[in-house]
């Protein structure tokens, strides 16, 4: 697929996932990540020596990394505290040195990290901060675009919507239906190699972002757009509204955490009932796409006993009239059926 | 009043405005804002040859503004293309120079006009750009704060949001209640000489912005807050939302202008029906504070045949049960007059 990149974040392959010394997988979600939905823009991967984590990919050091071709090296584990320890900056120095980009998602911005940017310098080679949103979004102008969009809304942050955006993405294209996935955080940017992180756009510009991060396109093609935060969250409503009017999506799927009955993090703060979350979602989506529907919804089953699964997920359909599935488990087939049924194919 | 500045923009008192050569009064809204608003903080206005406008404040040069000790001098002027003229940098850099500080709403920052960072530095005194929000803002934590306050929504962008919220003030003033407008805007900022450039905010943060706008206070206190935007406006709304949660307000005017039947500038985007617009924010509203309560409607009529503006604002009446008043013609009176009924005072 040939693309403008435009005002968005671009990261070359081939990748090579640098993984440092992290000796607990946990550390590395981003690289498994990577390496589990990208696999094949995967060169390899750079450990450290006391490494403890594997991604199954070709260890390559820096001269067998020039050698295969890679062209960014992808810092792809969550160091404590969000700091990289001083002794891996020699290997990406040695990295950025030869040419090949760097990519990250710290805190921090990698030319501020001791001997970077003269590394780079030399390389010639770019420093890409992934929580850097890239010059030049405009305001958003509500034009309607072509090709088809949909946007994963959630309950509440961290119930699964990048996760299921990439498995609905996948499940589009093993049915022959052309599809991108679209990343607005700073892993899924990493992911798909683009992308815009939408919270740390300015607000005046957050719907222009989401208008940039899916332009034009054939009218057949969906864009899966991965969704940030909830209409109802008190810290990053607003996050959610600017990237729902842009995104103009023509379909919504839904992600719920069954466990979650209050806002992660903010006691107190109950969760809407879902047809209530529904209901506002479409309310505000009709705004800039008054033909918008919701396709599914995506539940994470895993605190539930898993005799109770099946029936929970029946009571939400029931309840709902909507495909409900887990997506590790049952995958997210009903939802792309529901989609395509009702599509304007 | 003695408060916290934390992070909010501050401009101390007594102020100078400063509308350089501008020839019309449409150029000088701001410092004519400050002017009726905030007269008595204002010690006098600085004017070059050639002005053609008065704010009705006596005339300074650099040396009596010393003298009359002034501690802000406040760009009033909107320059063409946003530009300020090189002519007058040497009677911004003489205000600088001598201790003053400056403030402007300009889309360049003060210290990249030629001259002025040498001339703070001399001075030691402060370049305020009230386009830039101040550092230290904090996600919004969603917690309850002492007080009341009020926010102005509505139906669109340019329908007296900020108007309405300074008239509000100042008739809650008239009856000896104690209140405080919160400005959002640069313009807003300037008048009240305090506030977050609430647009200019990192998407995330902009619910702590509005929380950090209107701290503790005593509980029959009342913020005025200046809203931004509209819910359904589909570039801003994120802005809005977001302000909406952080402001937990316990009481939502809604402003109007009654020729307004589109968005403004993006043709194709009708405005919903006010029943519609009060019913969205209502329902976001009481996320963060379900005791929200909308208390009138406060409408720019100017475009209206002079004998059809009551009836009209009674037809609005009646169709939705509030206090309808022109801030201009009228007052507000009405609505604060319901405000203070229904309040839990």
């Amino acid at each position: 697929m040939t693309e403008q990149a435009f005002t968005r974040i671009q990261l070359n392959p081939p990748f090579l996932l640098f993984v440092g010394d992290v000796k607990e997988d946990a550390y590395a979600k981003t690289g498994f990540g990577i390496a589990q939905w990208r696999r094949s823009a995967c060169a390899g991967q750079m450990r450290l020596s006391g490494c403890g984590v594997d991604l199954g990919l070709p260890d390559l050091d820096v001269a067998s990394a020039g050698a295969a071709g890679v062209k960014t090296a992808i810092v792809g584990v969550a160091a404590r505290g969000g700091v990289i320890p001083e002794y891996w900056l020699g290997s990406l120095a040695g990295l950025s040195r030869v040419g090949i980009d760097l990519a990250a998602g710290l805190h921090v911005r990698l030319a501020d990290l001791p001997g970077i940017a003269a590394a780079a310098a030399v390389g010639r080679s770019a420093l890409i901060d992934c929580r850097v949103p890239p010059k030049g979004i405009s305001i958003a102008t509500g034009r309607k675009r072509s090709g088809r969009r949909l946007l994963t809304v959630g309950t509440d942050c961290a119930v699964g919507k990048k996760y299921t955006a990439l498995s609905l993405e996948l499940e589009l294209a093993k049915r022959g239906v052309a599809a991108t996935f679209r990343a607005t955080g700073q892993t899924g940017i990493m992911i798909a190699g683009s992308g815009i992180p939408i919270d740390a756009v300015v607000s005046d510009f957050v719907a222009g972002a989401a208008e940039a991060l899916s332009p034009d396109n054939d009218p057949a093609h969906w864009d899966v757009i991965e969704g940030q935060g909830a209409l109802h969250h008190p810290s990053y409503a607003g996050v959610s509204l600017g990237l729902l009017h842009g995104s103009q999506p023509d379909a919504l799927v839904l992600c719920h955490d069954a466990a979650r009955t209050s806002i992660l993090g903010l006691a107190g703060y109950e969760l809407p009932a879902i047809g209530k979350v529904i209901e506002r979602n479409l309310d505000q989506a009709r705004v800039t796409n008054p033909a918008v529907r919701v396709v599914g919804i995506s539940v994470n089953t895993s605190s539930l006993p898993a005799r109770d699964r099946r029936a929970w997920l029946e009571g939400l359909s029931h309840g709902t009239g909507l495909p409900c599935a887990d997506p590790l488990i049952d995958g997210v087939a009903p939802i792309v059926d529901r989609l395509l049924a009702t599509g304007r194919s």
